[in-house]
């Protein structure tokens, strides 16, 4: 097997690993260390998984310069059991919290906080079409307030903070789609969340870092497996955990921590995003980008077509030569290139060169 | 990579898969099906990973004999999160359960069962040291129960039952540790359970079973991944599935179907456990069953040595010789062979010729 028959992989999700990983992978897939066994078939108490598991918490919290106050836990059922997780661990019953509702993601973190604890939309970009993140003047917020909800990126919009809010309250993320694709400023946050899907792994595996002075202080009776606390004293192995894909992000973060860690994926996705809106702008709008200038998103890159036509066109053609998973999402139709940290620049010059071209052919 | 270096692998879970499918596995880890990338960096909209999907849940159907009248559900976080799902779906408020506390894992669910509804125990093995499963006329089963909740087989203290309970009561059932080791009665049961980690593949995968008219009674408000009927109407793709886990799962069953299915798995459990039970049998007392022999599991077979010591040195000579895992419990102690479907028999007789040598030297 030779890398020539890959693709350029711009899927908003999962989406492309860094090769030299899946290399190892495969060359471990049979005897994982030298155990005679894969990693699929290995005990999750065994010294050779718990080496791994244990180096991807360490790895992790160095990787995102996690401080020593916030436990990192590696949990199951993506961000999206996060959306009822979290409240349920950080809001008491009479508590409430504040979301923002940006974009597909928010709606739905709003909606499951709303179901089980006391949660209030503090903005809406519904009326705008969900083109841009809101700055802190928009926020209703109401005293009291827990904690402020937002989801750093919208992967569906293409829209992100380009700056966390500035605001007299806690900060709760949900970062599923630019996890780890910049610094985080821990002093703002009181839990940060998201799938390791995007940035950093497979699907399967959900990355929660929380202060660790909350963990039990919503005070409601939970089950096991929906009290922080259950993984938070066990490592994350209260019960078996997501070990493939906890072992393959482990080779991830090894992977970014070698290349410059956060502060070079982050020089890297702004190359990747110039590229592709300095595109987009050189088209004389011919290409478009439906998202106001200032939230433009550096992980999902949205933009339109002079017609729906030209863009089913543009996609196969993409396909044709190699560039796949271009389609925008059903909900906003046209074209969406998503470049994650693991994205080869080259692939968003082999995109933007055949953006060039399919323009001079088309316009 | 030949499989000459591969260890007999007895370990109670994660546990030891089939060597064809880790080979395919391997072979297609930076190209999926003609995809150009690998399955891990597929989009789980994609056509290549939909069709693995869509085949993993009718194999399964096919495979376990599944009428059509229930859903198959593919979720995250363990049986351990089913502990408290189970309960919230099929209990309403003021409904309330049976529980049979037949060892660690039966303990778990009726703890997490306590917590979210209303759960009684029917029946507890701890003054036996959950030495037997019960018999039916042992059950303690109130007026009105809604269902009995069973742990099939029990992997730490090596008990299965060997016949489903006859009660007039719809049966849920915890399967994780004998999951497709022999067929299932379906009539009995309004839903089972269990982890994909020790029959049918990698960790972080929890099939659930349950009858489609279940879906929604509790009527209990719960948040959108805790609700089963989330995942019924999207085939488990409502968020991001753990989409690697789903995959080898699917060229498991493929693998079971080929070699006979769910009757040739028992009888192939069966032989296993006939051939370590009949060593301990003929060894005249020196191997020693601490279990009820009407009881004894075939995936989990627990024995004794004459002493502690001599069970430490079976433990380090077993796996000089690629014989590995057979440590008990830490709560039981012993020795534990762990005996799953993907286990070759020429694994249980490498086994059991140890023993024979084993106390041929040292009785």
């Amino acid at each position: 097997m030779t890398t020539a028959n890959r693709v350029h992989n711009f899927c908003a999700g999962p989406c492309t690993l860094p090769v030299s990983v899946l290399e190892e992978v495969r060359d471990e897939m049979l005897n994982f260390g030298g155990t005679g066994m894969s990693i699929i078939e290995s005990s999750h108490r065994a010294p050779a998984y718990d080496a791994v598991h244990m180096e991807a918490l360490a790895d992790f919290r160095s990787l995102a310069q996690v401080p020593e106050d916030f436990s990192i836990l590696f949990l199951q059922g993506g961000a999206s059991l996060q959306f009822a997780q979290v409240p349920l661990n950080l809001l008491a019953p009479q508590e409430s919290a504040a979301y923002l509702t940006t974009g597909t993601w928010g709606k739905k973190a709003f909606a499951d906080a709303q179901l089980v604890s006391e949660a209030y939309q503090a903005w809406t970009g519904a009326d705008e079409g969900f083109a841009r993140m809101p700055s802190t003047s928009d926020f209703d917020l109401h005293p009291g307030t827990r904690y402020l909800h937002i989801t750093s990126n919208e992967t569906i919009g293409g829209i992100r903070f380009p700056e966390y809010p500035t605001v007299d309250l806690p900060l709760v993320a949900d970062m599923s789609s630019d996890f780890l694709s910049r610094p985080i400023d821990w002093d703002r946050f009181d839990l940060v969340y998201g799938g390791a899907q995007k940035n950093l792994g497979p699907a399967g595996l959900a990355i929660v870092v929380v202060r660790k002075e909350l963990l039990g202080r919503s005070e409601r009776t939970l089950n096991s497996y929906m009290d922080y606390r259950t993984h938070d004293k066990a490592d994350s192995m209260a019960n078996t955990p997501p070990m493939f894909a906890i072992y393959v992000m482990g080779k991830v973060l090894k992977w970014m921590q070698a290349a410059g860690g956060l502060e070079e994926f982050e020089r890297r996705s702004a190359a990747r995003a110039d590229l592709l809106y300095g595109t987009i702008e050189q088209s004389e709008g011919w290409y478009r980008s439906p998202v106001d200038a200032a939230s433009r998103s550096h992980m999902n890159i949205v933009f339109r077509l002079p017609s729906e036509d030209l863009e089913k066109q543009f996609v196969v053609e993409a396909a044709a030569s190699g560039m796949v998973n271009l389609k925008g999402h059903r909900d906003v139709g046209g074209i969406r290139a998503s470049v994650y940290n693991a994205l080869d620049q080259q692939s968003v010059v082999a995109l933007t060169d055949f953006m060039t071209e399919f323009q001079a052919t088309n316009a």
